[in-house]
């Protein structure tokens, strides 16, 4: 059955959630930091109680903070299974406080025909309660695997020249074998990411990491590596998911400064590209 | 100021707490399970919905759930900064459930003069609320330096006789670098452990593991080396802290088994003893 393409403009009842500074020190340890060095710079993601240091939030926690269901049963009868993530996106529209409440509203931006498959583009915006002060907006690109061929548009392919050439700045993280036990903790309890037996059945030789754990492993990256360790500076961070990653994997990423930002891509430890088409821009 | 002695038998107003899944799961992956390999058979602490797994709760996790304060006002004017965790011991009642509301008590079972300090007992009943079925009892011994001198009875001492043997069973688990910033995610924000200029303060090189820390993971080796990995085989658990540890250090478990259950001692990396005079009881 074909995909309901009359779901375009589909909007979720906005949805609320608070979160504390308890919720911001895990997902900064689900996505690695403090790992490394727990005297070095992270202790301001990681404690709220260290002398002189103010707890801050990382950038990405936005996209496991957004509170909205997306308003998916628009689409019809699709199969949620056969559901990929292809892309990941935020904009951050303001530092992300240590604690507070925020309400999200989605809304189905583009649906389109990849023949093999449908695509479904959604957009996220989400406010302070209270103020109603623009947090951030958060996009997902989302792949419907059998769901193609009614003869739609293919919809705009991004192309994104990430360069040749030596990477401007490098930094590689090794996640855990049981990364995705922690970071699971945030709130996606697939268990993909946690029983074997389950992973077996999808096909995997074992559970693997969360795409938004690698994601939030390379906006720690891009935070240290173009926005002097400074939230603040992180204006948004684009990118496509295109391998799975296994518990225990050096992510490496690569980053090439542009006029706004940087093109970036994150490589697993064979260094095939596991995160690719990225774009970063400062705030 | 002489501690007063005068508090022997003080109890505390009863208090009360909930846990849920989340937070068992939380300390498990603190005291380091899953750790080595999330394919093995810790799944039952660190993962709620593995196909065929019950979630099931690591017994040492009482000793973080008990919810009284201590009744440490009634001794009169002292300097709690110079209070050190001598003895901690903890006897299950019944295995912990999986999320549920307790009840604690503590009292003062003894204060003792050792001249250069005094060291206060106490010991905490915790039952279920509602049923009020009794559900462990803890026991620890602080150590207060510089409150001693008094001319009081220097109190029993416990002779353990740890063997000089080789052990029957040894079990040795790496702590992580960040071990104590996960660990503290179960409520001892002690910037003692985490930040490293409160640390150098106390004259420490770098923060230290939480003692309670390398109890768990104690705890963690007695259960899976004597009790067939079944909480409702570990009965009770005494042990005496000897030495801080660092986190990043291995530790490794050496018991000895005995008629009632074992004894054991716990070693930090350069084979220190880290935790002395072990006890350990099955159900």
């Amino acid at each position: 059955m074909p995909i309901n393409t009359s779901a375009l403009g589909a909007t979720s009842e906005p949805r609320q959630r608070s979160w504390t500074s308890t919720d911001a020190l895990l997902y900064a340890l689900g996505v690695g930091a403090g790992m490394e060095d727990p005297t070095g710079f992270e202790l301001q993601f990681t404690t709220e109680n260290s002398r002189g240091i103010d707890q801050r939030v990382l950038p990405t926690m936005g996209v496991v903070l957004q509170a909205s269901g997306l308003p998916l049963g628009q689409l019809g009868k699709v199969n949620l299974a056969m559901m990929l993530h292809g892309e990941q996106g935020i904009t951050l529209h303001r530092e992300i406080p240590v604690e507070g409440t925020l309400e999200s509203t989605s809304t189905i931006t583009g649906i389109w025909d990849k023949t093999k498959g449908a695509v479904v583009d959604t957009e996220a915006t989400t406010v302070l309660v209270g103020s109603g002060e623009p947090l951030f907006t958060t996009r997902a690109s989302l792949f419907f695997r059998g769901e193609g061929g009614w003869g739609g548009d293919r919809g705009p392919s991004v192309a994104v020249d990430i360069p040749d050439s030596t990477p401007d700045i490098e930094i590689a993280y090794r996640t855990r074998s049981d990364q995705a036990l922690l970071y699971r903790l945030n709130g996606d309890r697939n268990p993909l990411h946690s029983d074997p037996q389950f992973a077996a059945d999808g096909g995997f030789p074992k559970p693997i990491l969360h795409g938004l754990c690698t994601y939030g492993f390379t906006g720690r990256a891009l935070l240290h590596g173009l926005c002097d360790s400074n939230p603040s500076q992180f204006g948004s961070m684009d990118a496509r998911f295109t391998s799975p990653v296994m518990p225990g994997e050096t992510l490496t990423v690569r980053m090439w400064r542009t006029d706004q930002g940087a093109l970036f891509r994150t490589h697993g430890s064979d260094n095939r590209v596991v995160l690719d088409a990225g774009r970063f821009s400062a705030a």
